[in-house]
């Protein structure tokens, strides 16, 4: 190891460690259309592009086992990566996985992991193309990599949003985070009692949108059936603050969004009241949603919003107005990034 | 956790282990050629098939950081990623990584593993397309997936190798283990001494074999040059004795290899004396030489033997008859499995 300098990585923030990394690469193959810094890479294969997205889930880190049954594990690993297909606009058609695992694993467990990418790759409708296994001394790793395909006129980057685009949401958000806040309690509460009975009750949702979550794969169809081309979309999986500022920074615009229009659900409002919290915090920096967050031509408003299920939380600005959260009363709150976690 | 029925994942081989995971799954997706069972997946991509191939390095298991410095590991991730491309007689394209760090790395370390990596992806012409970083509680983990591509009427499955095709290596093999072991009794000799002093003189090649090994990546076009198409292939990453059973396995054949055909370096017989220990066994169970082993018709041994660096260790035999490392005073000694590692 370098013994020398040291820069601490919390140096940076999420943005600045991934571009100060990736800043000496160039892309020089013919068939790289885009490499780092959208959802997924895009290549050139002719008549198509195609997507490829990898994801690294660390045990402790993205996942807790004493929360998280083996089955959900497997079938969310699976969403994971397809949701940054779908996030090109894209569909997803293959999937490959690499899992570290201790010694402490009985094969038994692994069948339940294995299940759900199963049931995971049933529900998406792709093919579990590699699926490599490794020993590990630490914990569980899950490497996993989606490959997909867009038409070349229908792809979606990042990149595309536009002054006075409308910025709309699928779904609701924060329900994941309340959901791990749940686990967590439970967990705590009952941690040396023999018979553990943790109390979901009424929580039932929170749990859903933490364990299982789904993209909501019907939406580009839903698009182009109603001859909406997003102008950007990004999937909700870092919190609404990160995900908007990458949109932003990508596209060189702001954002106005209003803090009443974001979409929460009742379980996600209660919970946050239980524990003390602001329900909004979770929206803007919990993550795991899986929602997707899209931009359209303000013309494409009210056909999009007719689709059902899609909220307008606010519309893109010039860059030199900043991205800003607008409270009922009309204060104005900056959004910020988050460091790397 | 389920606590009920435990098998200990040691009652499956390494093979079975795989087979018994990926049982449940089928491939439905049109454009999945091939999934599980080769060295990448193949995708068809209307006039060529997209190959992906994904790894997963793990600390304390692919590597050990007391040995390998960071720069090397990088470079050494990029190898063992697109040998599986090369093995499929693709060209490599693109790669995506994701990278596991503890906050005890600092960004002058992780600028090293980049490094690593770009020397990695400039050597074998290629992209880094996806860079996702994430904190891990545990050791350092890599993950590469290697994206390339391939004309229809090139490609090379396992599956291919026929009775009395002739087997042919690149390289010589046992060097990278023969390296591990050097590099491992040095960390041992002087793990107390306050200014370490290792003694690598006169075995450089070994400590290259380990650290930075390089696939032979001209023997593609070498071969196609020469009108020589082979009929199988794979990469030496394993080891020969589980190498030569998964082409033996894929193409349903059986393999008669000659101890004394096998190509072995002068400071790998070296250092094996010095270990008291037999360089065979770094040859067939050693792995991460990443050199080549492929087939060929018999009617091809003549031009492929004369291009150079290419040996034939043995020939393809019927499935019956098994896969036998033959000794030079005639004993058969059948070739195993390795057990999960």
């Amino acid at each position: 190891m370098n013994t020398e300098k040291k820069t601490d990585i919390a140096e940076y923030g999420e943005f600045g460690l991934i571009d100060h990394l990736s800043s000496k690469f160039e892309n020089k193959h013919s068939t790289t259309i885009k490499g780092i810094g959208d959802d997924a890479a895009v290549i050139d294969a002719g008549d198509h592009y195609v997507l490829i997205s990898s994801e690294l889930l660390l045990e402790g880190i993205a996942f807790d086992l004493v929360y998280t049954p083996l089955q959900h594990l497997g079938y969310k690993a699976v969403t994971v990566a397809v949701s940054d297909i779908y996030a090109m606009n894209g569909t997803p058609t293959q999937l490959t996985l690499g899992i570290g695992i201790s010694s402490r694993f009985a094969v038994e467990e692994l069948d339940s992991l294995y299940e759900g990418i199963r049931l995971g790759c049933k529900h998406y409708g792709i093919d579990l193309v590699g699926g490599d296994t490794t020993s590990s001394v630490t914990g569980l790793s899950i490497a996993v990599t989606a490959v997909g395909r867009v038409d070349k006129d229908k792809i979606c980057y990042r990149s595309g949003a536009k002054i006075n685009d409308v910025i709309c949401i699928t779904g609701d958000l924060g329900g994941a985070y309340m959901g791990l806040r749940l686990l967590d309690r439970e967990g705590r509460v009952l941690k040396n009692i023999a018979d553990p009975k943790p109390s979901f009750e009424g929580y039932e949702y929170l749990l859903r949108r933490q364990l299982s979550p789904e993209v909501p794969m019907s939406l580009n169809q839903l698009l182009a059936d109603a001859g909406v081309k997003p102008t950007s979309m990004i999937d909700l999986s870092d919190g609404l603050a990160s995900d908007l500022l990458q949109v932003c920074r990508a596209s060189g615009v702001g954002a106005k969004v209003f803090l009443d229009r974001l979409p929460i659900a009742s379980e996600t409002f209660k919970m946050a009241e239980e524990l003390n919290t602001d329900p909004v915090i979770a929206v803007m920096n919990g993550g795991e949603d899986y929602e997707m967050m899209f931009t359209i031509s303000l013309e494409d408003r009210d056909k999009v919003l007719g689709l059902g299920g899609i909220e307008q939380i606010g519309y893109i600005v010039a860059e030199d107005r900043g991205v800003n959260l607008t409270t009922p009363d009309g204060e104005m709150i900056a959004v910020t990034a988050p460091g790397f976690k």
